[in-house]
């Protein structure tokens, strides 16, 4: 249940010659206390429940739970969320062993994309796409419960 | 998934002689505010997690949201909370053809004893067990989530 994940931002749009998935997603925050985050998550016709607590020290490691829901029941939770609402496309891109989830958002932070990568440990290196810019893992800054208090657009 | 319910101070022990049911409940909040309460709740061997909104205007009526997850789950959950434990032993009282829920509140909430019907309508009528007290529906200084931060002892 603790997920181990470096975040970057991502240079240009290269990333899209090269996805091999891509998803919808809409979703909103119950908390946005990065101690205990309760998000919301429609994505294409599937939801889900998302609670994470804090950073470890180096900041890789994050506790996380996911219960998928109904898409139904989710659309009335998304009505009781925090204000700022998270519109964005998720590309799912393979770089040698790994999976890269590159977040394109729109809205109030448009002009934001992210890529982030799981790893297996803190140690464990991998490939960097040539697309891929500077990391800013553990920076609040880029949690999605941030940018819907305060988007992109408005930094 | 809007609850109507009624919420009652208890006058005496008398209900104890009444019971069908006893479980013991520990809870805690992921977000204790009442726009969009999030609570983490042990009922013996099973866990659920339960999204509640605001109160309609009446104060009568609540939109709820639950969902039965894994006790271990829940446990782990339960450490992400906001300080602030709630421990309490529910009975099951029968009373004509309502139920009630009586709560008796352990720890820092010690000495509190409430009472709540659930009704299929704001205008249901229901006959009142002769230990049932003052009516204290809508006062947000008896959810759960408030007894949390500001317990009973310290009122």
């Amino acid at each position: 249940m603790v997920e181990i994940e470096r975040k970057f931002l991502v240079k240009n749009e290269d990333f899209k010659a090269e996805f091999y998935q891509k998803n919808r997603i809409t979703q909103g925050f119950l908390n946005t206390d990065p101690l205990r985050t309760v998000r919301i998550r429609i994505k294409d016709e599937t939801a889900f429940l998302t609670v994470k607590g804090k950073n470890n020290e180096a900041g890789l490691s994050r506790f996380e739970w996911e219960k998928e829901i109904d898409k139904t029941e989710a659309e009335a939770l998304l009505k009781l969320c925090e204000p700022g609402m998270i519109d964005k496309a998720r590309f799912l891109v393979k770089s040698a062993s790994h999976i890269f989830e590159v977040d394109e958002f729109y809205g109030e932070n448009e002009g934001l994309i992210v890529a982030e990568v799981e790893l297996a440990s803190e140690t464990e290196n991998f490939e960097k796409p040539k697309w891929l810019g500077q990391e800013v893992t553990g920076d609040p800054k880029y949690y999605n419960s941030q940018l819907s208090k305060n988007p992109y657009k408005s930094w």
